[in-house]
């Protein structure tokens, strides 16, 4: 047990702004968070149905910035991944399938330990920046699958909406987009 | 067992339209549906916080239409109240914190059995018509509590989303509305 580092995370909202490409919004900061230590980024595309295409995508954005990357499904032993990570990457989707195949691998304490004792940089995207906070309670997303639980990393000590919009006043329509229902 | 009767089953999307009172766009058809023989409807407020209002904001509604409203959180013994109901109406809220009391309460497979062997008439609205379907992986609305399924009564066999908007095809904003992130 080697105590708490100082943690290092950087939680993006989104992958994509409207009209740019993948990750091309955060390029810059994303440069300045890893630093010039980190040569090779664990990806995490279980967010998302199609990993293989998922990780393609992220794959040649980080080697654009001047990053390898490995993707963790690729991995015989996704645990192994993580405990030998230099830096995470878990990209946006749907935040139940995130979570519940996290859960489902048993990485929630391995990921938990690299970042909040290790002090290893991790980075969010949408469903993997809501999978950083306490818990999902608060997300956006269908819940498509049931997850064993509902609390998430706790790399963060609250939650976070990443696509809170503000409520359209002029809209007629009676039905919730964004409600918990109280 | 009675065996199957006929279901009878009225699921409408919302509790409220744009201008209009509570229930008030459903009052031909809810008096229509509900028939002259009943004469009390029991009432689920189990997807709100505030029981009391809500089941206040009900009786007032069904009162005016010329029946009489018990409410199942008035009731010492829920299962009892659903085991003697004449109709059964669930309104809407938050999906999950209604889904969570049903199971907590055991009203799962009392509320089936009534309406699906018995055909007593159930009433959903919103947060009660996803949960009279087979699961509600397909709500918008927030995890804000976590049921211990996501299953729900089953009464029909398919889900519903009671709150499909359209996407707003010039809308800017990258973040999700109503995806399931595939």
């Amino acid at each position: 047990m080697a105590g708490r580092r100082r943690r290092r995370l950087l939680l993006v909202s989104n992958s994509t702004l409207h009209g740019g490409g993948y990750l091309e919004h955060v390029r810059p900061p994303l440069r300045r968070f890893l630093g010039p230590d980190v040569k090779r980024i664990l990806f995490v595309p279980y967010a998302l149905r199609d990993r293989d295409a998922y990780a393609k995508m992220a794959r040649e954005t980080f080697e654009s910035l001047g990053y390898a990357l490995d993707s963790i499904h690729e991995s015989p032993d996704p645990g192994e991944a993580v405990r030998k990570a230099e830096a995470i990457f878990i990209g946006g989707g749907n935040t139940f399938r995130l979570l519940k195949v996290l859960y489902d691998n048993g990485l929630i304490p391995l990921i938990r330990k690299r970042v909040l004792e290790d002090g290893i940089p991790y980075v969010g995207s949408s469903a993997g920046t809501n999978v950083a906070t306490i818990s999902i309670h608060t997300t956006n997303d269908m819940p498509i699958v049931y997850p064993p639980s509902l609390l998430a990393l706790g790399l963060v000590p609250f939650n976070i909406n990443p696509h809170y919009l503000d409520p359209d006043v002029n809209s007629t329509h009676m039905g919730r987009e964004f409600s918990n229902g109280t």
